[in-house]
Protein backbone atom coordinates (compact mmCIF):
# COMPACT_ATOMS: atom_id res chain seq x y z
CA UNK A 1 0.00 0.00 0.00
CA UNK A 2 1.63 3.13 -1.15
CA UNK A 3 0.50 6.16 -2.30
CA UNK A 4 -0.21 10.06 -1.43
CA UNK A 5 -3.63 10.18 0.44
CA UNK A 6 -2.89 7.05 2.56
CA UNK A 7 -2.57 9.23 5.45
CA UNK A 8 -4.12 12.10 7.60
CA UNK A 9 -1.52 14.51 7.11
CA UNK A 10 -1.31 18.14 5.95
CA UNK A 11 0.12 18.94 3.22
CA UNK A 12 -1.45 16.18 1.28
CA UNK A 13 1.84 15.88 -1.01
CA UNK A 14 3.13 14.26 1.82
CA UNK A 15 4.55 11.20 0.79
CA UNK A 16 4.47 8.29 3.44
CA UNK A 17 4.87 4.75 2.09
CA UNK A 18 3.20 2.13 4.08
CA UNK A 19 1.96 4.35 6.86
CA UNK A 20 0.09 2.28 8.83
CA UNK A 21 -2.91 4.69 10.71
CA UNK A 22 -3.03 4.79 14.08
CA UNK A 23 -4.73 2.12 16.72
CA UNK A 24 -5.32 3.98 19.88
CA UNK A 25 -7.89 6.84 20.23
CA UNK A 26 -6.71 10.07 20.99
CA UNK A 27 -7.99 9.97 25.02
CA UNK A 28 -6.04 7.11 25.34
CA UNK A 29 -2.74 8.17 23.94
CA UNK A 30 -3.38 11.67 26.48
CA UNK A 31 -4.51 9.07 29.60
CA UNK A 32 -1.41 7.59 29.44
CA UNK A 33 1.27 10.53 29.10
CA UNK A 34 -1.13 12.33 31.66
CA UNK A 35 -1.26 9.71 34.56
CA UNK A 36 2.10 8.45 33.76
CA UNK A 37 3.12 12.13 34.24
CA UNK A 38 0.85 12.40 37.15
CA UNK A 39 2.30 9.65 39.05
CA UNK A 40 6.28 10.45 38.21
CA UNK A 41 5.34 13.94 39.40
CA UNK A 42 3.91 12.98 42.65
CA UNK A 43 6.48 10.62 43.11
CA UNK A 44 9.22 13.28 42.68
CA UNK A 45 7.30 15.61 45.15
CA UNK A 46 6.82 12.94 48.20
CA UNK A 47 10.86 12.30 47.48
CA UNK A 48 12.19 15.56 47.57
CA UNK A 49 9.91 16.27 50.97
CA UNK A 50 11.74 13.53 53.00
CA UNK A 51 15.53 13.51 54.31
CA UNK A 52 17.05 17.42 53.72
CA UNK A 53 14.78 20.23 53.99
CA UNK A 54 14.28 21.42 50.86
CA UNK A 55 11.77 25.00 49.75
CA UNK A 56 8.79 24.40 48.20
CA UNK A 57 10.09 26.14 45.22
CA UNK A 58 13.06 23.35 45.09
CA UNK A 59 10.73 20.62 44.98
CA UNK A 60 8.49 22.03 42.10
CA UNK A 61 11.69 22.65 40.28
CA UNK A 62 12.36 18.70 40.80
CA UNK A 63 9.26 18.05 39.76
CA UNK A 64 9.51 19.68 36.14
CA UNK A 65 13.45 18.43 35.44
CA UNK A 66 11.98 15.00 36.37
CA UNK A 67 8.91 14.97 34.00
CA UNK A 68 10.63 17.36 31.25
CA UNK A 69 13.34 14.89 31.36
CA UNK A 70 11.79 11.65 30.69
CA UNK A 71 9.75 13.22 28.28
CA UNK A 72 12.72 13.89 26.47
CA UNK A 73 14.72 10.71 26.66
CA UNK A 74 11.82 8.68 26.40
CA UNK A 75 9.14 10.57 23.85
CA UNK A 76 11.14 12.38 21.80
CA UNK A 77 14.51 10.05 21.83
CA UNK A 78 11.73 6.74 20.66
CA UNK A 79 11.32 9.64 17.50
CA UNK A 80 14.88 10.82 17.05
CA UNK A 81 15.74 7.44 16.47
CA UNK A 82 12.85 5.45 14.91
CA UNK A 83 12.40 7.60 11.49
CA UNK A 84 9.86 4.83 10.12
CA UNK A 85 8.04 5.46 13.33
CA UNK A 86 4.46 5.48 11.12
CA UNK A 87 4.64 2.30 9.45
CA UNK A 88 4.53 0.74 12.71
CA UNK A 89 1.99 -2.21 12.27
CA UNK A 90 0.92 -3.24 16.28
CA UNK A 91 -0.05 -0.44 18.83
CA UNK A 92 3.40 0.05 19.67
CA UNK A 93 2.49 3.66 22.36
CA UNK A 94 5.55 5.76 21.45
CA UNK A 95 5.00 5.24 17.86
CA UNK A 96 1.23 5.93 18.22
CA UNK A 97 2.15 9.02 19.92
CA UNK A 98 4.40 10.54 16.96
CA UNK A 99 1.43 9.00 14.79
CA UNK A 100 -1.39 11.43 16.55
CA UNK A 101 0.72 14.21 17.24
CA UNK A 102 2.15 14.36 13.65
CA UNK A 103 -1.33 15.14 13.07
CA UNK A 104 -0.29 18.75 14.45
CA UNK A 105 2.95 18.86 12.56
CA UNK A 106 3.61 16.82 9.91
CA UNK A 107 7.16 17.23 9.70
CA UNK A 108 7.48 14.64 12.34
CA UNK A 109 6.20 12.13 10.01
CA UNK A 110 8.04 13.72 7.18
CA UNK A 111 11.04 13.70 9.18
CA UNK A 112 11.89 17.27 8.82
CA UNK A 113 15.73 18.16 8.90
CA UNK A 114 15.15 21.03 11.46
CA UNK A 115 12.77 18.87 13.54
CA UNK A 116 15.37 15.99 13.80
CA UNK A 117 18.05 18.34 14.78
CA UNK A 118 16.22 20.03 17.48
CA UNK A 119 14.55 16.51 19.13
CA UNK A 120 18.32 15.17 18.48
CA UNK A 121 20.17 17.65 20.72
CA UNK A 122 16.75 17.84 22.86
CA UNK A 123 16.93 13.92 23.80
CA UNK A 124 20.55 13.47 23.32
CA UNK A 125 21.65 16.49 25.66
CA UNK A 126 19.18 17.66 27.29
CA UNK A 127 16.75 14.73 28.60
CA UNK A 128 20.07 13.31 30.55
CA UNK A 129 20.63 16.88 31.83
CA UNK A 130 17.23 17.07 32.80
CA UNK A 131 17.76 14.39 35.12
CA UNK A 132 21.07 15.53 36.58
CA UNK A 133 19.35 18.76 37.60
CA UNK A 134 17.42 16.49 39.99
CA UNK A 135 20.20 15.57 41.33
CA UNK A 136 21.58 18.62 41.49
CA UNK A 137 19.14 20.31 43.37
CA UNK A 138 18.73 17.25 45.80
CA UNK A 139 22.20 17.64 46.67
CA UNK A 140 22.46 21.42 46.55
CA UNK A 141 25.39 21.28 44.36
CA UNK A 142 27.03 24.59 43.31
CA UNK A 143 26.02 24.43 39.30
CA UNK A 144 22.48 23.97 40.41
CA UNK A 145 21.42 26.94 39.14
CA UNK A 146 23.90 27.12 36.48
CA UNK A 147 22.72 23.73 34.89
CA UNK A 148 19.20 25.02 34.62
CA UNK A 149 19.82 28.08 32.91
CA UNK A 150 21.75 26.01 31.02
CA UNK A 151 18.74 23.70 30.19
CA UNK A 152 16.25 25.87 30.09
CA UNK A 153 17.85 28.60 26.97
CA UNK A 154 18.78 25.42 25.09
CA UNK A 155 15.12 24.39 25.43
CA UNK A 156 14.15 28.00 24.59
CA UNK A 157 16.40 28.15 21.67
CA UNK A 158 15.15 24.82 20.34
CA UNK A 159 11.31 25.79 20.85
CA UNK A 160 12.29 29.47 18.77
CA UNK A 161 13.99 27.15 15.91
CA UNK A 162 10.78 24.81 15.99
CA UNK A 163 8.22 27.57 15.37
CA UNK A 164 10.68 29.97 13.55
CA UNK A 165 11.34 26.72 10.66
CA UNK A 166 7.71 26.41 10.54
CA UNK A 167 6.87 29.80 10.22
CA UNK A 168 9.36 29.74 6.92
CA UNK A 169 8.08 26.90 5.54
CA UNK A 170 4.83 28.16 5.36
CA UNK A 171 3.16 27.40 8.54
CA UNK A 172 0.88 24.73 6.96
CA UNK A 173 1.77 21.44 8.50
CA UNK A 174 -1.58 20.70 10.50
CA UNK A 175 -4.32 18.66 9.68
CA UNK A 176 -6.93 21.16 11.10
CA UNK A 177 -7.04 24.22 13.09
CA UNK A 178 -7.78 22.07 16.19
CA UNK A 179 -4.97 20.08 16.12
CA UNK A 180 -3.13 23.13 15.10
CA UNK A 181 -3.82 24.95 18.56
CA UNK A 182 -4.19 21.74 20.60
CA UNK A 183 -0.69 19.73 19.44
CA UNK A 184 1.43 22.58 17.67
CA UNK A 185 0.53 25.41 19.82
CA UNK A 186 -0.26 24.50 22.87
CA UNK A 187 2.02 21.26 23.57
CA UNK A 188 5.04 23.55 22.64
CA UNK A 189 3.90 26.60 24.14
CA UNK A 190 4.61 25.28 28.02
CA UNK A 191 8.51 25.02 26.72
CA UNK A 192 8.65 28.47 26.51
CA UNK A 193 6.99 29.68 29.52
CA UNK A 194 8.30 27.44 32.30
CA UNK A 195 12.02 27.66 31.00
CA UNK A 196 11.69 31.46 30.93
CA UNK A 197 10.22 31.42 34.50
CA UNK A 198 12.91 29.15 35.55
CA UNK A 199 15.47 31.39 33.64
CA UNK A 200 14.89 34.60 35.31
CA UNK A 201 14.29 32.90 39.43
CA UNK A 202 18.19 31.52 38.73
CA UNK A 203 19.60 34.15 36.57
CA UNK A 204 18.76 35.84 39.63
CA UNK A 205 19.77 33.99 42.38
CA UNK A 206 23.26 34.00 40.44
CA UNK A 207 23.56 37.86 39.99
CA UNK A 208 22.64 38.09 44.04
CA UNK A 209 25.60 35.07 44.34
CA UNK A 210 28.04 37.97 42.49
CA UNK A 211 26.92 40.98 44.58
CA UNK A 212 27.03 39.18 47.88
CA UNK A 213 30.69 37.68 46.89
CA UNK A 214 33.86 40.02 46.94
CA UNK A 215 35.28 40.51 43.39
CA UNK A 216 38.31 38.51 43.39
CA UNK A 217 41.04 40.29 40.79
CA UNK A 218 43.56 37.50 41.37
CA UNK A 219 41.05 34.98 40.28
CA UNK A 220 39.78 36.18 37.10
CA UNK A 221 43.95 36.56 35.71
CA UNK B 1 18.95 35.48 -17.31
CA UNK B 2 17.37 32.15 -15.82
CA UNK B 3 18.19 28.85 -15.55
CA UNK B 4 19.03 26.42 -13.07
CA UNK B 5 23.03 25.99 -14.09
CA UNK B 6 23.86 29.69 -13.91
CA UNK B 7 25.73 29.45 -10.35
CA UNK B 8 29.16 27.83 -9.35
CA UNK B 9 26.73 26.06 -6.23
CA UNK B 10 26.59 22.75 -5.45
CA UNK B 11 23.62 20.69 -5.49
CA UNK B 12 23.48 21.69 -9.28
CA UNK B 13 19.90 21.63 -9.52
CA UNK B 14 19.75 24.52 -6.54
CA UNK B 15 17.05 27.20 -8.95
CA UNK B 16 18.39 30.73 -7.99
CA UNK B 17 16.54 32.82 -11.19
CA UNK B 18 18.60 36.28 -11.69
CA UNK B 19 21.87 34.96 -10.11
CA UNK B 20 24.70 37.47 -10.48
CA UNK B 21 28.33 36.38 -10.15
CA UNK B 22 30.38 37.46 -7.56
CA UNK B 23 32.24 40.53 -8.33
CA UNK B 24 35.40 40.95 -5.97
CA UNK B 25 37.76 38.07 -5.21
CA UNK B 26 37.94 36.07 -2.61
CA UNK B 27 41.11 37.33 -1.31
CA UNK B 28 39.15 40.88 -1.11
CA UNK B 29 36.81 39.97 0.52
CA UNK B 30 38.52 37.73 3.15
CA UNK B 31 40.79 40.67 3.65
CA UNK B 32 38.09 43.28 4.37
CA UNK B 33 36.77 41.28 6.75
CA UNK B 34 39.89 40.24 7.98
CA UNK B 35 41.44 43.73 8.75
CA UNK B 36 38.00 45.40 10.27
CA UNK B 37 37.76 42.92 12.65
CA UNK B 38 41.39 43.41 13.37
CA UNK B 39 40.61 47.09 13.63
CA UNK B 40 37.87 46.73 16.08
CA UNK B 41 39.87 43.98 18.25
CA UNK B 42 42.83 46.66 18.57
CA UNK B 43 40.84 49.13 19.11
CA UNK B 44 38.76 47.29 21.87
CA UNK B 45 42.36 45.94 23.58
CA UNK B 46 43.46 49.47 24.17
CA UNK B 47 40.30 50.80 25.41
CA UNK B 48 39.80 48.12 27.79
CA UNK B 49 43.52 48.86 29.36
CA UNK B 50 42.60 52.39 30.25
CA UNK B 51 40.99 53.37 32.66
CA UNK B 52 39.69 50.56 35.36
CA UNK B 53 41.60 47.70 35.67
CA UNK B 54 41.09 44.82 34.37
CA UNK B 55 42.02 41.21 33.95
CA UNK B 56 44.41 40.20 30.51
CA UNK B 57 41.53 37.66 30.83
CA UNK B 58 38.61 39.49 30.79
CA UNK B 59 40.39 42.39 28.15
CA UNK B 60 40.46 39.12 25.47
CA UNK B 61 36.67 38.23 26.46
CA UNK B 62 36.09 41.84 25.24
CA UNK B 63 37.83 41.81 22.28
CA UNK B 64 36.15 38.20 21.59
CA UNK B 65 32.97 39.59 22.19
CA UNK B 66 32.72 42.69 20.01
CA UNK B 67 34.19 40.68 17.41
CA UNK B 68 30.99 38.00 17.36
CA UNK B 69 28.86 40.42 18.05
CA UNK B 70 29.63 42.83 15.18
CA UNK B 71 30.01 39.75 13.23
CA UNK B 72 26.34 38.60 14.18
CA UNK B 73 24.58 41.69 13.83
CA UNK B 74 26.03 43.23 10.44
CA UNK B 75 27.20 40.19 8.36
CA UNK B 76 24.73 37.67 9.82
CA UNK B 77 22.26 40.48 9.82
CA UNK B 78 22.59 41.25 6.42
CA UNK B 79 21.93 37.60 5.29
CA UNK B 80 18.46 37.25 7.10
CA UNK B 81 17.13 40.80 6.26
CA UNK B 82 18.31 40.36 2.66
CA UNK B 83 16.69 36.83 1.02
CA UNK B 84 17.86 38.28 -2.57
CA UNK B 85 21.28 38.85 -2.26
CA UNK B 86 22.46 36.71 -4.64
CA UNK B 87 20.76 39.05 -7.14
CA UNK B 88 22.80 41.69 -6.36
CA UNK B 89 24.12 43.53 -9.67
CA UNK B 90 26.31 46.10 -8.27
CA UNK B 91 29.59 45.23 -5.92
CA UNK B 92 27.68 45.42 -2.33
CA UNK B 93 30.38 44.00 0.16
CA UNK B 94 27.73 42.42 2.41
CA UNK B 95 26.55 40.57 -0.38
CA UNK B 96 29.81 39.82 -1.80
CA UNK B 97 30.14 37.61 1.84
CA UNK B 98 27.57 35.55 1.39
CA UNK B 99 27.55 35.02 -2.45
CA UNK B 100 31.31 33.87 -1.71
CA UNK B 101 30.65 31.62 1.86
CA UNK B 102 27.55 29.86 -0.03
CA UNK B 103 30.18 28.09 -2.20
CA UNK B 104 30.47 26.42 0.98
CA UNK B 105 27.19 25.94 2.05
CA UNK B 106 24.73 26.69 -0.37
CA UNK B 107 21.31 26.80 1.74
CA UNK B 108 22.66 30.21 2.40
CA UNK B 109 21.77 30.99 -1.43
CA UNK B 110 18.95 28.49 -1.17
CA UNK B 111 17.47 29.82 1.61
CA UNK B 112 17.61 26.72 4.04
CA UNK B 113 14.88 27.30 6.46
CA UNK B 114 17.14 25.69 9.54
CA UNK B 115 19.75 27.97 8.44
CA UNK B 116 17.49 31.43 8.24
CA UNK B 117 15.99 30.45 11.71
CA UNK B 118 19.19 29.92 13.62
CA UNK B 119 20.78 32.55 11.63
CA UNK B 120 17.86 35.12 12.61
CA UNK B 121 18.53 34.02 16.28
CA UNK B 122 21.91 34.66 16.29
CA UNK B 123 21.48 38.62 14.85
CA UNK B 124 18.64 39.30 16.32
CA UNK B 125 19.05 37.72 19.92
CA UNK B 126 22.69 37.25 20.47
CA UNK B 127 24.41 39.94 18.61
CA UNK B 128 23.29 42.73 20.69
CA UNK B 129 23.76 40.46 23.48
CA UNK B 130 27.20 40.16 22.90
CA UNK B 131 27.50 44.19 22.76
CA UNK B 132 25.86 43.52 26.11
CA UNK B 133 28.36 41.43 27.47
CA UNK B 134 31.39 43.53 26.82
CA UNK B 135 29.61 46.58 28.89
CA UNK B 136 29.13 43.78 31.89
CA UNK B 137 32.76 43.07 31.68
CA UNK B 138 34.06 46.55 31.42
CA UNK B 139 31.45 47.92 34.32
CA UNK B 140 31.99 44.61 36.40
CA UNK B 141 28.14 43.85 36.44
CA UNK B 142 26.70 40.63 38.54
CA UNK B 143 25.17 39.04 35.52
CA UNK B 144 28.47 38.91 33.41
CA UNK B 145 29.42 35.43 33.98
CA UNK B 146 25.85 34.40 33.05
CA UNK B 147 25.24 36.39 29.97
CA UNK B 148 28.54 35.00 28.60
CA UNK B 149 27.59 31.26 28.96
CA UNK B 150 23.98 32.92 28.07
CA UNK B 151 25.18 33.12 24.80
CA UNK B 152 27.95 30.97 24.02
CA UNK B 153 25.36 28.50 24.72
CA UNK B 154 23.11 29.83 22.29
CA UNK B 155 26.13 30.07 19.73
CA UNK B 156 27.01 25.97 20.30
CA UNK B 157 23.26 24.94 19.75
CA UNK B 158 23.09 26.96 17.04
CA UNK B 159 26.42 25.93 15.16
CA UNK B 160 25.33 22.26 16.25
CA UNK B 161 21.96 22.31 14.62
CA UNK B 162 23.75 24.35 11.55
CA UNK B 163 26.31 21.12 11.07
CA UNK B 164 23.18 18.88 12.16
CA UNK B 165 20.72 19.34 9.59
CA UNK B 166 23.42 19.69 6.60
CA UNK B 167 24.45 16.04 7.54
CA UNK B 168 20.41 15.06 7.69
CA UNK B 169 19.83 16.44 4.03
CA UNK B 170 23.26 14.79 2.75
CA UNK B 171 26.25 16.90 3.12
CA UNK B 172 26.31 17.74 0.07
CA UNK B 173 26.33 21.62 -0.22
CA UNK B 174 29.69 22.73 -1.55
CA UNK B 175 31.31 23.45 -4.72
CA UNK B 176 34.18 21.34 -3.94
CA UNK B 177 36.49 20.06 -1.13
CA UNK B 178 38.56 23.56 -0.71
CA UNK B 179 35.28 25.03 0.04
CA UNK B 180 33.86 22.50 2.26
CA UNK B 181 37.10 23.06 4.34
CA UNK B 182 37.73 26.12 4.17
CA UNK B 183 34.40 27.55 4.54
CA UNK B 184 31.90 25.30 6.18
CA UNK B 185 34.30 23.55 8.61
CA UNK B 186 37.13 26.25 9.36
CA UNK B 187 34.50 28.75 9.15
CA UNK B 188 32.53 27.58 12.39
CA UNK B 189 34.58 25.53 14.05
CA UNK B 190 35.52 28.53 15.98
CA UNK B 191 32.13 29.45 17.03
CA UNK B 192 32.56 25.45 18.57
CA UNK B 193 35.85 26.13 19.94
CA UNK B 194 35.67 29.73 21.15
CA UNK B 195 32.00 29.31 23.23
CA UNK B 196 32.86 25.73 25.08
CA UNK B 197 35.58 27.84 26.34
CA UNK B 198 34.43 30.53 27.65
CA UNK B 199 31.37 28.37 29.13
CA UNK B 200 34.07 25.99 31.02
CA UNK B 201 35.66 29.98 32.60
CA UNK B 202 32.27 31.35 33.42
CA UNK B 203 30.57 27.97 34.66
CA UNK B 204 33.80 27.86 37.30
CA UNK B 205 33.57 31.37 38.31
CA UNK B 206 29.81 30.97 39.06
CA UNK B 207 30.02 27.84 40.82
CA UNK B 208 32.91 29.24 42.81
CA UNK B 209 30.65 32.00 43.61
CA UNK B 210 27.97 29.35 44.99
CA UNK B 211 30.93 27.73 47.25
CA UNK B 212 31.76 31.10 48.73
CA UNK B 213 28.04 31.94 49.49
CA UNK B 214 26.62 30.53 52.25
CA UNK B 215 23.33 28.96 51.19
CA UNK B 216 20.48 31.20 52.24
CA UNK B 217 17.07 28.82 52.76
CA UNK B 218 14.95 31.55 53.02
CA UNK B 219 15.51 33.17 50.10
CA UNK B 220 15.18 30.06 47.57
CA UNK B 221 11.40 29.43 49.20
Amino acid sequence: MTGETNHPYVPRDLVLPDYVPVFLSQSTILAVYGISSLLVVSFMWLLSGRGLKKSKADRVLMCWWIFTGLTHIILEGYFVFSPEFYKKKTPHYLAEVWKEYSKGDSRYAGRDSGVVAVEGITAVLEGPACLLAVYAIATKKSYSNILQIAISLGQLYGTLVYFITAILEGDNFATNEFYYYAYYVMANVWWIIIPTTILVHCWKKICAAFEVQPQKKTKSR
